[in-house]
């Protein structure tokens, strides 16, 4: 069935009670599967000698399929829906990140000391030394999110306001794993002239500058003039950080296969923001070429200009062993173009190029999707890590760095670590600073504990 | 003493402890006394039968008036200093603010409703009615306090890195005292085109923009221009902020002097953002000229298109029943200057115009200074109530009510309520949201309740 890429899935939460019965549950499980849903977590509400209460975590197409989910369950007789709710919405109503005061302003000696008259010699200090600046105010923990919504997430051009809520997203998982402020920036327009100046305009409050969310090949163009033009880190994270994760992800499975990626021919198709940056991340650690195929004659050129050779959909399945695609074309690769023994990431999202299950019974060695090599586990620890030793820029290699400390921080037998351990951030961030410092572009010393505390 | 308006006082914590004896508390303050230093806070540590401990807070004039004071307590047989501490740096050690998620994210379930997948639905649900955006991002509840670093509090132009503390101490109070999510937003350029711009570029985030600490003259074009590019609430705090306050302040002493603001002459020295706005805001409540005196021929040209009359220190200090200062000048005005029942207001931060106590003992009938007039009491307020009605612009009757209101909460006998009390920000929102109502700029309707509740 062809997909609608534009389309979002629904994330629902069905309460149902049924009666206490070996097997019920399986039959409900039954009715969800049948119509195409996912299941996600499922957690017991409410039980007694005679009944139970559970609510099911369901991802669905459509709200059609939802209805019909609901009315079949109904119609069993150990079943009831008793609540059908909507836990996305409520989870955003409002927002998802709040400003808090970091002390409490009760007396009037505490307005002294945060305001006037406290504030003024601190603010007299900054001025006649401006690395207290570092010191005395957010600045040095605190990222700018910026997106013109030109591309959010794999849903396309939804303007700026449609945005707010990944930038917020974001935030909020920044603030909670690795205890970074980060302000989402919506922008008004999506003409680079202006990104770039409104980036370099609002640059001094920031320690780092994550773009996000920016179209390609526009996204090029504007990464490389906000870091020319601005005095701290500056990075596109749809490129960096997911080729960051990307890039873990093929070492591991490599590892799965008992191979390395030196060894393989690797075949990259989308040439986007995404598929450019997996490309050339993957061509820095093996010194190898990437076959790249895009509809693009730019991005080809693109890749070409940076030691990738072009190719087309077709040669890439047929001749290589690492397959990675990121086209926003859900079902692009059929199972017959499969061949024996590929490890294949189809990464678009919600829907990918291929089906991981299908890829695995026409033969593939490994598949996964985007929703299991997850982005998230770079951003946070890079930020983290750039923010501790005031980077400058944020060049290759410091990605290059989080690949490989996410690599040491994933469990035997996995592609990737659960990204909400807070253990693979800190990981990620020491290997940041340290490659910070290596590459000689870190405006701050860290003390050796920074490395070796776990 | 001539002193230099340039120079920050400094609010320092001394610890001391002396032998347990009644009026040893009275001479330790005599020495504080003696070398200039005002007294804050004084909290009991320990105490024991025969010693006490206490830390009093100081605000000196500089650091070896402080090296002073701890010579000679150190000399006093009865008492020792333990400590000398810096509790204002300690308190702006990291910044002032910090962003949180608004929900717990521990789990793939909450992750796949703040983040992936979820939130993919709720983009597009925006992208389909921007208006959504009020329900499902913090817009709504968020406010950027933008600031060139041009006029930082009356220090003049530090640039923006040292206006950050500012900006920050504002933000945690918002937070704090109506709950609104404040980012603060330090400008790379000073110029007029440039701040503009940004405002502009960056305004979809936020539902008002709150512009601070901009040097006049340019403040006013700026205020104006922003407020033409972006489709919310704009207003500059320095200038209608300060001059609400003032307002008030000015109501509230002609009611101790049994007169109303009507009645009185009223002369205003020093017309920059803060003088013109609040001669503005006289003028546009009495429906009378006020005197002005500036240095600055453009700065009385101002006031005269605005309704003011072009005068000087010498007759406003002379001929006017009120004379407000906000000159940035340290004892400008002498003594001798001063007329028998005058009410002054010398507002100029940390060092007045005139000395309140000086005032009073030349015969002025009230005299306050601007530690006690603070402006602290209307931009929260005025903030809460402007984005609850998602009010479109800022125009004089919001600030006029601003004052009302504030008016109306002081406690019988004072010049204004205690800034520190929730209820009087909660009265400012109420009456600058119906205001707002009443001039036709909100967008969007609150229920009933909203105004009757306490």
């Amino acid at each position: 069935m062809a997909r609608d890429p534009q389309k979002p899935q629904f994330f629902r939460t069905l309460r149902v009670k049924n009666v206490q019965q070996v097997g019920v549950l399986a039959g409900v499980l039954g009715v969800v599967a049948r119509h195409g849903a996912s299941v996600g977590d499922i957690r017991t509400v409410h039980q007694s000698r005679t009944s139970m209460v559970r609510d099911i975590d369901l991802l669905v197409e459509s709200l059609a399929e939802l209805d019909a989910i609901v009315a079949e369950l109904d119609e069993m007789p150990e079943t009831t829906v008793l609540e059908l709710r909507d836990e996305v919405l409520s989870a955003h109503l409002g927002g998802k990140i709040r400003m808090v005061p970091q002390m409490p302003i009760d007396t009037f000696a505490d307005l002294g000391r945060v305001y006037t008259p406290g504030v003024g010699e601190v603010c007299r200090r900054i001025y006649e030394d401006p690395s207290l600046a570092d010191n005395y105010t957010i600045i040095a923990n605190t990222v700018a999110i910026i997106s013109d919504g030109s591309a959010v997430l794999g849903l396309g051009n939804l303007g700026p306001l449609a945005a707010m809520p990944v930038l917020e997203g974001k935030a909020a998982l920044l603030a909670h794993l690795v205890g970074v402020n980060a302000f989402p920036i919506a922008l008004r327009s999506q003409d680079p002239d202006d990104i770039v100046a409104a980036a370099a305009a609002i640059s001094p409050s920031f320690g780092v500058i994550q773009l996000e969310d920016i179209a390609s090949p526009k996204c090029f163009e504007v990464e490389r003039r906000v870091q020319e033009a601005v005095g701290v880190a500056a990075f596109h994270d749809d490129q960096h950080g997911t080729a960051a994760v990307v890039l873990a992800a093929l070492i591991n499975a490599c590892r799965l296969a008992e191979t390395v990626p030196q060894q393989l021919l690797i075949g990259q198709i989308g040439l986007g923001a995404a598929g450019f940056a997996i490309a050339r991340s993957i061509m820095h650690y093996t010194g190898n070429p990437v076959l790249g195929a895009d509809r693009s004659p730019e991005a080809i050129d693109r890749l070409v200009g940076s030691g990738g050779t072009a190719s087309d959909i077709e040669e890439v399945c047929g001749k290589c062993d690492v397959v990675i695609a990121t086209t926003g074309q859900p079902a692009l690769i059929a199972p017959s173009m499969v061949r024996p023994g590929q490890i294949i990431f189809a990464l678009s999202n919600p829907r990918p190029e291929i089906d991981a299950t299908l890829a695995i019974e026409a033969g593939a060695r490994i598949a996964e999707g985007g929703a299991a090599i997850n982005n998230l586990l770079c951003y946070p620890g890079a930020c983290r890590g750039l923010l501790d030793v005031g980077a400058k820029s944020a060049p290759q290699a410091v990605f290059r760095a989080a690949s490989e400390a996410i690599v040491v921080a994933t469990p035997e037998g996995q592609l990737l670590p659960n990204p909400l351990e807070k253990r693979a951030h800190s990981a990620v961030a020491r290997a940041v600073a340290r490659a910070s410092v290596a590459a000689g572009i870190a405006s701050r010393e860290l003390d050796v504990d920074y490395f070796t505390e776990e």
